[in-house]
């Protein structure tokens, strides 16, 4: 972006401007920041396009197979629980951890984009907590046990550390009073933790989507003859675990890392690198 | 490390050794990096004793609880399962993983300790292998589906991965032929599939486990009613989370790298930080 600024200035004030462009773009520098803000774009489209698939098949799944949506303390209650947590805890929840990535958020003001980062989780949040609802309403109406198993452990386990980093992360990055030091040692933590809320969601949705179709899977349509439900179900997993697996490439890549707006942060110092992580 | 033979040399050639050895623990850079140095093996430790308890805990629930080890297609072969995929999958690849973050290990040839960490990952890799036979003879057996469940799906995907992992860093890392421009493209590759294979592998785990429970405990001994078995089962899916955590916290901390032996390379060189990670 700056090297382009730069042949632009240069075409304002130089008698050659298309030597200068040129030579911004044959400069080796400009070409890798170039293929890095493409090659992210791809892995953001693929971000996207796993997420929206995600959401597809749990609706049609639930909605097609498992016959619809209701809040009268039926399976149809229930139904909206693995709609809500792959929404929320899984693809909105990995929309929001990716959003400082994207190079159009890059050199403008970062506090718009930590409200929408924190607008993004929070609703991610009250769909799981909803989604979670769902499923203790059903359980209490059917009379059937509430956290017994170590799918509703890992599960619920994601969210409570989820609402933990959100109500800190909102006191130590939002809170005009918390210190730039405070900040600074949170940073490290709430990067570690938020990759670990997301991976711990995924297993949770994993072993949910697996007991699930053992659950209602028997007699001819048994899930060991792979009915056409038990594929839908299982391809929703792979989705999930394809769709973690790009969110976590993307957050792990230093490259696709917001750069602060001076460039003079573009060096080395790890306080700052780490205040854009 | 460094500061501390400085501090040496200087007792050497000083008049005042105490001075220069009070000056050097005083400093700001030494006292931070052997706080780092400290929170490491306190990480680390913890790392070791939850992996030695995952391991306790998975060889104690299947011996104790579901009667013991065979290799005869009966249900006590399925029992090795469980047993060899926590072990090679989880733990043994885990402390392969951070085997360079080891600070014992830095200022010293980095070839052992490839070698060291090729050979626990073929290690784990192996113990993973007899695990799928393990399971896939007890199915054969008794006329059992294969891979039909979302478990297995992620597990098998996490076991080939795994695979590919191995060979391809084994290619590119310790072949003398493999240039090192390929090992430079290839890092963050080999680092990004090494973090994801470990959760794919822990996902697969949570579902395993949650998948057996239900499957074994009936009756009065129904999993709702959390038998003792069921607290083992569901102890040992929080110990395997609990270390995964640990294991990627480690990974992911930039001060706990393995910095060069040469004192330049600490200053910031993407590639050479690269090879580091």
């Amino acid at each position: 972006m700056s090297h382009r600024n730069t042949a632009e200035c240069g075409s304002e004030t130089s008698a050659a401007p298309e030597k200068h462009e040129v030579r911004a773009e044959n400069n080796p520098t400009f070409l890798s920041r170039m293929r890095s803000i493409v090659s992210f774009y791809i892995c953001y489209m693929l971000c996207l396009g796993l997420g929206l698939a995600c959401v597809v098949c749990v609706c049609v799944w639930n909605s097609q197979w498992r016959g619809g949506f209701a809040w009268d303390g039926s399976a149809l209650q229930f139904n909206w629980h693995p709609v809500l947590m792959v929404t929320g805890l899984v693809v909105l929840y990995g929309n929001g951890a990716v959003l400082y990535r994207v190079p159009l958020t890059w050199g403008q003001n970062k506090l718009p984009w930590k409200l929408l980062h924190a607008t993004l989780m929070f609703l991610a949040l009250v769909l799981s907590i909803v989604g979670l609802c769902a499923v203790f309403g059903f359980h209490n109406a059917k009379s059937i046990a509430n956290l017994y198993s170590l799918h509703s452990w890992i599960g619920i386990a994601a969210v409570a550390l989820f609402a933990i980093q959100w109500v800190v992360g909102m006191a130590g990055f939002l809170l005009p009073c918390s210190p730039i030091s405070l900040r600074a040692l949170l940073k490290p933590v709430h990067v570690w933790m938020g990759g670990s809320i997301l991976w711990l969601s995924i297993a949770a949705c994993i072993s949910g989507i697996n007991e699930k179709l053992f659950f209602v899977l028997t007699g001819t349509q048994a899930y060991t003859n792979l009915p056409s439900e038990a594929l839908l179900g299982n391809s929703l997993g792979v989705l999930i675990v394809a769709f973690g697996l790009v969110v976590l490439m993307i957050l792990s890549n230093h490259k696709w890392q917001r750069p602060d707006s001076s460039p003079e942060v573009l060096a080395y110092t790890p306080i700052l690198q780490e205040e854009n992580e």
